[in-house]
């Protein structure tokens, strides 16, 4: 048994978070906290949590007590509370994009200066399917963006058999990846009935995916757009790859089948996967199209953008940390 | 004043076909035919268009006493009467897929046997922007395709100034482009919060919007994916082009403020454009931005599918043809 | 030709109300007011209503060069403006509760302080189906309450015929009535896939239907229940009455032809009314059914609560107000 | 261990008891039946069950082997099915209305012939809240309706207490509650944006509800009417009660404490529930209240009509009868 507290509960992230460790066979959910809605309980402001446990105001000494923390803060705020947790020897899990990227120049042009430049570059990137043994091992783990989990599960395989050329990513996400502050965008008569691109050429999980695409082989400058759809939880990525070399369709399919095949969160399936097959759940459904009219490989994946695009990763990433099958928690 | 008869007026864009040459000030609304709903009125099988018209069943004897005629009829089907309407002197905006393409070969790939060979050909591609002066001109239009609209509106400009090396076109639309079958895929939990791509690799509006792309001056193999959304009108194309040449930003802008200064229903937007903005209008949303970051040009176009991707461009050529405003009728 | 001043015109009522004035044929929009907003232009702000003018902050010297004004302001801030406006000899027609009650302990029950206590209980109750003739002479008409509306047009004929004993009005309608105002609960997240009743017991528009239905007959205390669900605009009331006295279903249906059968607003229905047939449209829909089992007279009533709720509706007011065809301006 | 067959598991409902059973730590799923779509594998059908099983055709000596089944027919076509089962000593939940009712006659009034009248009133009424002890000892149950379901939780208090005089029980559902088949009615299209009240006066969950409130003391007529809204899963009941005679407030509430202090799945409530919060759960959430003004008490009970609604509680009454903690395998 070990205990876990959940910084950021109040959160879309930190509450799924909350409630997949309260609910884990392994992990004990030892506390909560939350910033203006300290105090009250979990389960009155998120319900279908049913974490009957009251929000605590975020104390380094209070919350420190535990063997893991998820940090569902938002970037740059996240990274002091880290930092703080670290140096009491709590392992961390964090959500946020502090840890994320290995070039801080990069990480100052998208984000601004570091929260905790000490620890800057100390994370592992989160995502089991590419790097659950360097995870089995960390103390801090970077769980990484919802938009990266999808392309990087959708792409790897790819980079990996040096098949990516050029990349065109069109994704699309609910309105609960915008969180829970109400803004004009996320008011329901906004988003309702509508759907649009944001954040042209300027989304900051580009350098994410591009960062970890080098990794696996493809050192590529994408093409990366997001839009918003009236939906709550669910993302949809459609890859346009150029292939950078001759292949078959066969060699293609070897490729997936041997990246995922014993993967227990990642479903390859003939046809387009859809949002709705996989919300509520940390997986993730993966379709490849050899198209012989354009020469372009087509690669289709579907997550929930808060449960394996974002809480629910998280707790794969604890169960790698701690030995534990990935399984036991998220079925 | 002109009569006009509305074929196929029970299904979606039929129905707004129908309600729009009802409002319209130069048309007068002569004959609305349904097959299996003949009898019915059409407001009460459609209450928004407000049109107390009984829908009569299709006889070439008995709605041919008009000037024109929209024939809101499935590709195949659509083609015989639009033959037996040509036979009378009635003329014809089709919004079937029937009379757009000019290769034969191609039409029957990807639609199969065509229902009057006698004609095929002879339609003039109806999008007015791009074809403005044959319009006025000819007594057979072929209204394009919803994605075809959004996407030549998007991509013509470019094509014009030899801009266009490859593209990519990732294309979103509400439940109604499905048509008023209920289906499984229509069905409200199939739909709702949920978002797939479908027809991947071979969606029938490939070929037409190649051919139209050629037209302009770009003969490229595009890849084309369009996707379903949890809405129910409103269809957003999201375009990647690879310039073929060098070019400047500026050069770029004033491409397009050249093509759709003057057009009354393309508006160009600094930012990428919501569907909604557009719905239940005849109106094209038009943003484009040079990513000097990746090198390409991204091409976003919104419309309502069922307007301007279909009734209300019929009614727009209906103006062209008859030597309107294209403004008096839709505004 | 009248000129017309919008105030508040950045709110949804507001912007729908400036649009229909924009493009009626009678009145001309010659100012377009808000607050935070001013400066922008109102097309920008809400695209759908394509009106191309400046909103202007509220100055009285300034926007009173108009023969009325339509004041889509909140509860106790508008009564100030609307006293400023008639100073000015501007006829009004205001679309907050201000003026709309004839108890002024009732007002400052549910309400609070009046904003101009000299002008309290001027307006007339601007439901046209109810009293054209006192709104025709009007110089200040308070537009209804978008509950009242419907449940008024549901029940009237009922209060007029003795018919009322007691009546249950369950109300439901979409998110837009919550304003625009960014909140917890107009945020998507909460409001998809959601319904809840809200203001139970204590909705304020509670004393004004009572008023109006003493005011045609029926004296009662109601119990009214609002909900809302997850959709943008549309209004449903369910009305439960137990009838008063004896009656046939013929008398019954006989006193809503009567009401109804030349009002242009008002469709009667056989079957229940749903609320995407009145969408965008000062449509009201009504159904009545006497349940022989259980006694009870059930009328249904929809609207879209932002056109007859709210705008539409005050345009239809400034129509009567300026002897106009209540139907040239929003057909 | 017990072994569970499930007939009827490629409705919704039939699919969701499925997969509970699947999940479950006591019961083993045995069988998954369908009609037309045996053969298949119910994940690929619907794949958030994540069970992977074929399903077979019904075959009364095949599927028998087991402890207990769930029959998930529609009315009618389950009585025969239940029979045979019975026949061979397995126990039985039945969700259709084929053994709910008492009375013949009005079975035959509301649904028509019964297909198996030798086992005709020999159902247990399967509201474990109600009737748990006799749910204990039974070998055939009759899952409620969802309606039912909610009024009766939200009223069995005060029919108890004598408190009920006359009600008024205004319902909303999501889509899913008109079954899986695509019908013009459950087209997105028509769904979507609209809200609409169906079935006025002759809803058969009427009698159904008027005969457990007469078990519990209340031999009331109701007045019942649904309303369909735009949401896939959930259901509201808004109930008005004119009390019978004199009561405080304190007495209410104490009556709902008592009724529910101790049930695992119904959750008493100060503020009015949504139906966001029961999503997907087997709960049942109800608040109470007073209205001073009117003399009436309103009160409110959400479920999840796929759930508490129909699947979970027939895997609640599972538990009942095999004698298993009613929360072990829904939590």
């Amino acid at each position: 048994m070990a205990r876990v507290a959940v910084l950021g509960a109040s959160g879309y992230a930190g509450a799924i978070a909350a409630m997949l460790v309260h609910r884990h066979p392994f992990f004990e959910l030892a506390h909560v906290t939350a910033r203006s809605e300290a105090g009250a309980r979990l389960d009155d402001i998120h319900p279908r949590t049913r974490v009957p446990m009251a929000l605590e105001p975020w104390d380094p000494e209070v919350q420190s007590d535990v063997d893991a923390a998820l940090v569902c803060w938002p970037h740059r705020v996240a990274a002091p509370a880290v930092a703080q947790l670290r140096e009491r020897g709590v392992r961390v899990v964090d959500l946020s994009a502090d840890f994320r990227l290995e070039d801080r120049g990069i990480y100052e042009d998208w984000y601004g200066e570091h929260g905790a430049p000490e620890l800057f570059g100390q994370g592992v990137y989160g995502l089991p399917e590419l790097h659950r043994d360097r995870i089995a091992g960390a103390d801090l783990v970077a769980n990484p963006g919802c938009y990266p989990t999808a392309a990087l599960l959708a792409l790897a395989p790819l980079a990996r058999a040096g098949l990516i050329g050029d990349v065109v990513i069109d994704a699309k996400a609910g309105v609960s990846g915008a969180g829970r502050e109400p803004t004009p965008a996320t008011h329901f008569i906004s988003a309702d009935e509508n759907m649009t691109p944001y954040k042209v050429e300027r989304h900051r999980h580009t350098p994410e995916i591009e960062q970890e695409l080098a990794g696996q082989g493809a050192a590529v400058t994408i093409t990366f757009t997001p839009h918003l759809v009236p939906l709550a939880q669910g993302e949809l990525v459609s890859c346009y790859v150029m292939p950078a070399r001759e292949h078959t369709e066969d060699e293609v399919m070897a490729v997936y089948d041997d990246a995922y095949a014993r993967e227990p969160w990642v479903e390859l399936r003939l046809g387009p996967p859809g949002v709705l097959e996989v919300r509520d759940t940390n997986y993730c459904r993966v379709s490849v199209h050899c198209d012989g009219r354009t020469g372009r490989i087509l690669v289709f994946a579907s997550i929930d953008n808060l449960w394996k695009g974002a809480a629910s990763q998280a707790v794969q990433n604890l169960d790698v940390m701690f030995g534990r099958d990935e399984r036991e928690g998220l079925a």
